[in-house]
């Protein structure tokens, strides 16, 4: 398959006299995408009711002229001042009771039907309009759903429709009451409109509670989204895709992928460092200008699967952005890289953020391929070089993995619902374990939580997962191959309580988790052969193999053949060890690589990406700073 | 005294069908109390009015009929929801003027007088109808008063309430005026109405009226809890008792024992440890499965003082619990080890909570002495031990102590009100001079602040007394042994103000505190004598001895006869030669003790409690890791 | 000029048979001035309307009659509790929302109009009485504005007020979405009443937004501050102050300021070391007991600046205070150093607050000249000696400095509003200058960031200022001198836009910030030279001279001329270097001192101050500890 470039572009914050240059010069990067109209509602309907189209038409038929295929976007993520007129409540409402208003974007609550009734509107009205239009070759649905913590809404248009699920799903207030445990505490409920938001309670609420309002407000997500998507389908044959974020668990991306033909996210490798990673000061400090090295690659990874193989980056960072605690210069060469190691993991087309650099609003600090005087920026440059290194290879087919690690947004809810112990996090635990397998330089798939045929994958992953599903529980019944189930995972069922007969309740595991420990990241379980459980450790009765144990005494890793159960959260160390074991009992080669130097294979190609910032030795090749390699498989 | 054993059990959490098997092994086990029923009001008042009380008289009778005493709760700590429909504006309201909303649990607000009327009508209900029951052999008011901060409520019924409190204190306006001093930037009241909460104001309010709002809101909890007392005392002679948490310091714990027979606390080694102590992190790691060495002994000196002399444990931690910030497994041992040192204190009776782990809702990672699938957890086998060990040595009688600690609750609402240095916590002070005692060896009394007969006491210490007593007072005058007056003792007034003449007053001791500097914990002021003040300095004025002086040539312990004043806040060498000096000119042996390991003297036998996680060496015996010793005196 | 010493004085506070006694200590002790009356509203207006003089008419003529000087406050920094039933919407509420209570002080909106015409009516009220009285000498507005963040209020007063502030300013919705740059997510207004405050949005605001609010909220303190002035100077000819604070840049001092005649400020400098400074730890500890050696020289230097020459200390710091994280009592020698320090920078007053420590209310705890006990304290004594010595050398002119600080107000707006790094502050960019200086042993005049005349000074420095003015620029332009640009300087057009063409345009500076990065604290940018830039660093493509480059090869320093442009922040090595460079090439000699000397030249003298608690050699004299020395030029 052709893989592509591409740039967001804002026509509407230039003068209509730049967008023909503008189209001109994208075209002769080697661009071949170009996404607009996003958060133009205020210039597309400026005051209810009444459109103004000429102006969008116009841009569409510039930059579809000067050769570039357009996506379009609903411009619902910023509903325009005069809707809060129409909808004074459809504001979202945060944790503290407080309003989140106008000002800003993304002001609207996911479960506000009058709301979601202007988004159907618009998204009507573009899709008649442009549906058919030869140059629209590609739709996004709203932007960055999720973003600025928008899932979780507690405002009284959430709780109606959060009773409405509720009786849906329970169907009597009894059911809740038995399925929830509310006779603890005398929470029970006689009525669904008795029930509150699980906000400003007195000391914790229920956490089957709390994970109702979770399952609900993903839900709500998928819902609103599906709107659209059933609208512009009707209208439209070309593909849509949503463009998601980096680390965001708060609703279920499988669930929106299902309605989606394309997963997409935006790439921004040096805010997500400074913002949303848990690693040492000499890790930031050592990639502070790459971007940390597995990050990426683990969303390359989950997004293909989320868009059931199809994916692109919809916003590449091109420089310095504005949004971290701090914003680095991308060194020379990332911008390339980036765009590379997506390729290499199966990118359809990657997307710069943006064109131009905005010299006004929020986002000017924000770096785009041109500065806000229109000279090149340092991304300009690269972008060109990868266009021409594309011409050179334009087919990157994505190679299947020996490896498969599940990931299950359900559970993120669960252990924020209930950590036991503070720095339980499920994505840092998924984390932890993929870039344990990229540090042996493999291939990783990433499979949804109810994947029901294993059959093939070599070794299986599945650490964290709150509840596994009855197809994956099937599924790993009959593999053939290993895997990996723990630290707790299947410890709840699917209405928040503890099992009985108690976790891991694995497949012909026997196996009984008899009490847990968190702990304080100062206090390791030090195994007896290396390394150790950090954060949290599980007490083990067990008939099956042990094949490590703790110090103290107690099973860590147990199995019944391929089938193993881990017994807590190892670090590098403990974790390297039983990957290579795995690995190597199933013949799956290892390549343990230097930190920062990571490998991917394509279907032809092994591809080498340099995170370090002095160049790395290989064999007899020497990767660049911030270089790329490639050589054919 | 016979001393027992007991635990928590909740009946409507299990089917009914498993009653009698639990109290079967309940009795088997060697217990012999079981509380129940006080979270149950959902169950027996499920609709307003309409009382079930069938389910729990055959619970009464089960448990009774298997030899187990019970010990009823009164269940208002969580009033089911419909109460809300009666009373919406039960609730309390935070700091910041949030609404603490259903859902958990203590959603109610000390001073809405309509919550006190049910609460008194539940009361009532159950006292008359289980009053004479021969199976109920004591009742416990409510849960754990002042839990998740809610002795603080700022309703609008506890403005009220406060209001109504200030006009009988000080029944005009301008006598309040001139008591807080509100000429200061002319905060002057002309109607009691005028006056607010001491929340949400531009920036401090007036101590004298924070501190008034803090007696005012310990007052609330003591008249709630009395009205419970009074109508249980109309239909029972069993006694009464409220289960206290660790460190809560929000209400006079004395004035509510006032109104009890029985003072009991909740013990959570762990969970405290974890959550609630100012330690460094090698203290924290080295105890992480075993609690601090003195936590509990302070809180049982204290709870024995409350209880003037009656007291037990209703809570014993058992296993991991789910509510630090982190919660480790404690140590084999520790389950027997911290009964025993409660025993040593002088406890009656030691519940364990709860008897099985409940699979549902908020507390599901608590463990109990039975795991979900009612296996028995590892507390299980030492509560057995103890049980045992019990039957052999039931009168463990408690011995007075050579040297006395005065608590006073009002000394942590004066330094929270006005802390002058960011770490000047009253409770910390405290117990730093307890622990001082402990690393002596020393049994402790704990004294309250009206105390007036020092008698039986060879060493008196009151550090950080903002106000002392007329009694104290009196009683230190006459007192023949050595006392230990300061830091910062008796530096208010009873309406906050700074005495004059000058602190710190004491009978025939000439000294003024000049002024004093609080200090950053890395600015240490040197004492010559070795060791250091730290926090805290005075600069006093004296013609009395000056025992031992700073570095910089102030005074720094200060005497005449007995009474000494010591002018700031020692470190642990300072003050272990300062309690070592005393200890020795009044005789009182001490026994230096390496860390971790504490003994305790009950009227017939020596206790020694080793909270390490190593055996520890002693003469010539050696006490296990998390063991316990005693001999005969 | 003669210098003078004061204090402040609250009559209220005492007993009116003290007054006398304490008026004539107060002239024994050689003070001139005695400041009273700023939160006496309650006495003076007990009920509305009701005037209460007669005291306050006595206490002037007892002050008076001593020989004191009074200077009478304005009383709006305190309303009277009846205020709030005149105008219940006359508080002030924080960014969360909050109405910010009754109860402390400054419980005002400035925006509330209704409290505007109180302000008036009371300042009426006083200066019609006291206007041409013969004891009053000098007025003070109000106190210390925005103390307490109270400057920016999110009411519906401040909301309507802005709204109104907008339609001046831009006169038409379409010119502020086009100055704004609205049209970036569909944030165009069709009418100033749709715009909200730039509180509680789901993410930031438009910095445009929030910029302008900023601008707004300062000029709503000029226009209040305004409103007392005209009113005063009907009344009486007597100079006006306003105390204002320690690092406060919520409104524009100079604005202010030009409404004053004196601009004065209060100076605490333990409590500003403990709480307002990004210091290390070392360098709190080292001078906790003796404050900052460059923070108070910094306010003294600054507040004439703001004062055009005439300035005071209003409120001196005697010992310790209260409301600073820890409140260490000062060194023996500070009170006297503090005063001597004032003068030498120009001070025409210096008045220690209070007279006497109150033993009630908020301030119980914050040292005054005497203790609550009427003895002397420290600073008595250290006051009197400054009053004898002040009697040997009255006169200590001011000298000229050859080195100019541009300050700007909305410059620390800019950067709070869009900090881009975290820590990114434009007061510690532009301290961390003139601490260089210091260390260089300059003096230094600070200037408005409207300055139009620079030709007195050799060298003039502009880091971080936002926007330079167009007075600024062309006075630039025709400087002969040195002048230091950047960091970040010019980098905003004033509607807080990028400019095109890009930044620093500056008058013959062939230069572009092609990009910029923000990094942490722990990444330096090592300059060729030695030393770092830190926090920020901008990538400068240039045809003027490159005199410093980073070692990564990018211009650190680049001049045409004498106007140099800094491309980053510098360390204090790379500061001292640069410094002393442009220094040297301008003739300006300098001094390199050792760390808590501090020298400043007088018109006549060379005064020497010792910040340090040991003494310092410095040639052939010893300053002690905490010591001042002076010679002659």
């Amino acid at each position: 398959m052709k893989r592509t470039l591409g740039v967001c572009y804002y026509p509407e914050h230039w003068p209509e006299s730049q967008w023909a240059e503008d189209a001109a010069r994208m075209a002769a990067l080697g661009l071949t995408w170009v996404r607009i109209g996003e958060f133009a509602w205020s210039r597309i309907e400026p005051t209810p009711g009444t459109f103004q189209w000429d102006w969008l038409d116009r841009a569409i038929e510039t930059l579809g002229n000067a050769g570039l295929k357009v996506v379009l976007g609903t411009p619902t993520a910023t509903p325009p001042r005069w809707m809060l007129d129409k909808h004074p409540d459809m504001l979202a409402v945060d944790e503290q009771g407080r309003t989140r208003g106008f000002g800003s974007r993304r002001h609207y609550c996911f479960s506000h039907r009058g709301y979601r009734a202007e988004s159907a509107r618009i998204t009507t009205a573009l899709a008649e309009r442009y549906g058919k239009n030869p140059h629209i070759a590609a739709w996004q649905t709203d932007n960055e759903y999720a973003c600025h913590n928008t899932v979780l809404s507690y405002s009284q248009s959430a709780l109606h429709a959060f009773r409405d699920w509720l009786a849906q799903r329970y169907q009597s207030p009894d059911a809740l009451n038995r399925a929830w445990g509310n006779v603890f505490w005398s929470m029970e409920y006689a009525d669904f409109n008795d029930i509150a938001l699980p906000n400003l309670t007195v000391t914790e609420a229920n956490p089957a509670h709390t994970m109702a309002f979770r399952r609900f407000a993903s839900d709500e997500v998928v819902s609103f989204n599906r709107i659209q998507t059933d609208i512009i389908r009707k209208y439209s044959d070309a593909p849509i895709a949503h463009n998601y974020m980096g680390r965001i668990t708060d609703f279920d991306h499988f669930a929106t992928g299902a309605d989606l033909d394309i997963a997409s996210w935006d790439a921004y490798p040096l805010g997500f460092l400074s913002d949303r990673l848990e690693v040492t000061p000499e890790h930031k400090r050592r990639f502070v200008r790459q971007g940390d090295p597995d990050f990426q690659a683990f969303h390359h990874d989950l997004y293909r699967a989320v868009g059931r193989g199809r994916w692109w980056i919809m916003e590449q960072q091109p420089g310095p952005v504005n949004w971290a605690p701090w914003n680095a210069d991308p060194l020379p060469g990332m911008a390339r890289l980036w765009a590379w190691e997506a390729f290499a993991h199966g990118a359809e087309a990657v997307c710069y953020f943006r064109w131009r650099q905005a010299p006004f609003a929020q986002e000017q600090m924000h770096a785009g391929l041109l500065r806000p005087d229109s000279a090149p920026a340092q991304a300009f440059h690269e972008a060109a070089q990868v266009a021409q290194e594309l011409a050179a290879m334009p087919d990157v087919d994505c190679a299947r993995a020996d490896v498969a690690l599940v990931f299950d947004y359900a559970s993120a809810w669960a252990w924020e619902t209930q950590p036991q112990g503070r720095d339980f996090d499920y994505f840092r635990l998924a984390f932890a374990f993929y870039r344990g397998l990229r540090r042996l330089g493999l291939n990783v798939d990433i499979l949804p939580p109810d994947a029901d045929d294993l059959s093939a994958y070599k070794l299986v992953l599945a650490p964290g997962v709150a509840t596994l599903s009855e197809p994956l529980l099937a599924a790993l019944a009959k593999h053939k191959g290993a895997s990996l189930i723990g630290p707790r995972s299947n410890s709840k069922t699917p209405e928040f309580s503890t099992p009985v007969p108690l976790p891991p309740n694995l497949p012909n595991l026997r196996a009984t988790v008899a009490r847990v420990e968190s702990l304080p990241p100062d206090v390791p379980v030090p195994l007896t052969q290396g390394g150790n459980f950090l954060h949290w450790r599980e007490k083990v009765e067990t008939e099956a193999t042990v094949i490590e144990a703790t110090a103290d005494g107690w099973p860590a890793l147990v199995a019944t053949g391929g089938l193993h159960y881990l017994c807590g959260w190892p670090d590098e160390a403990a974790l390297d060890r039983i990957l290579t074991t795995l690995c190597d009992a199933k013949g799956i080669p290892t390549d343990p690589l230097p930190e920062g130097l990571r490998r991917r294979d394509s279907a032809t190609h092994r591809f080498w990406f340099n995170y370090n910032a002095v160049p790395v030795e290989r064999g007899d090749i020497t990767i660049p700073a911030a270089g790329v390699h490639w050589e054919k498989l």
